[in-house]
């Protein structure tokens, strides 16, 4: 499955220069096992889901834990027919999409936020989920928002967004889950992502 | 037609307050034609899409003139079935969408850019065009595309989005052409956008 996102990161700071270049320190682990470039608005990462999402969930705690008010947000995609079908940085992502019964993947997908790893960085976040070519899958955005109701890290719903609040480790595997275990098999499937950490309005 | 976004705005400056407040004295004309809803991650405008698109480029324009590197970042919206179908305050689009032929609606949206309002601040930007619900719109995607290469605006294509280049008031008649001038007149469409000024990387 060819998957990857658009990433920016908007430390509101003097010193954003320094804090984005500290933060990026934090992606070294993964750089074998993505496909990294960056230009003046963005870093482009492609790589199968768990690394992508690991790798943006390590660069804004990076960024975060300065205590700068600081925000990522990126476009996320899976399945894009403008992509190579099968990167092969991509591996194989047999999860991904409504291969198998809907209540077995709530359960999944509930249960890898719950174990997700702990980073004791707060985060708010919000998302749009689009399922592109397909008008047949109310069944499985039905399943997702009944995951997302259980997946500990809900706020509210928006206008045209999902709002969520936690930690960043429980913030990011809810984003991962509802890209990857919900929808078409082989659909085009993206979302937009905002996360804030260290926000002056508390609302 | 409902259309709206959620937009934030993110000045890279210890002063990210004092140039988001400033700025948001850009949407005082727009007040009485927009819904506005604000909470710690972004800022809600519903109404019609020559008033959102004025509105998003004044805030812009306005926090990019103070010399910091700033981003405006939004999820934009038409025809979402979450919400009301006709809300009054957004009014009647009659251009949104493929009831017209293809090629005078390039023509318009091209003429739109090019008479579009000067505002001398440069902008680069990104986005992502969706269309749910059908995969029956290659031509209007196709027509899109032609649009975007005669805008003037048109940078190159990256992974995932498009990238534009220019003054900030062609750029964004350019998105609010790309997102209104072409697909189903009912379908439900969307933008993930991306507009960056000032920014010390140059590529």
């Amino acid at each position: 499955m060819y998957s990857g996102a658009q990433v920016s990161l908007y430390p509101m700071s003097g010193d954003f220069v320094g804090i984005i270049l500290g933060a990026l320190k934090a992606l070294d682990p993964y750089r074998d096992r993505l496909r990294i470039e960056t230009d003046d608005l963005s870093t482009l990462m492609i790589g199968p889901p768990e690394v992508l999402f690991s790798a943006m969930r390590d660069l804004f705690v990076a960024a975060a834990k300065t205590g700068a008010h600081c925000v990522l947000s990126a476009a996320v995609s899976r399945g894009c027919p403008g992509g190579p079908e099968s990167d092969p940085i991509c591996g194989v992502d047999k999860r991904a999409g409504a291969n198998t019964p809907l209540a077995g993947r709530i359960e999944e997908a509930v249960a890898a936020v719950r174990t997700a790893k702990v980073t004791e960085q707060l985060a708010a976040a919000q998302f749009a989920l689009y399922v592109m070519g397909s008008d047949q899958h109310m069944d499985e955005i039905m399943g997702c928002i009944d995951f997302l109701k259980q997946s500990g890290t809900f706020d509210r719903a928006k206008n045209f967004v999902t709002k969520l609040r936690g930690d960043s480790g429980a913030v990011f595997a809810t984003l991962q889950e509802a890209l990857f275990r919900f929808g078409p098999v082989d659909g085009h499937v993206t979302l937009d992502i905002t996360v804030s950490a260290n926000s002056p309005s508390k609302v």
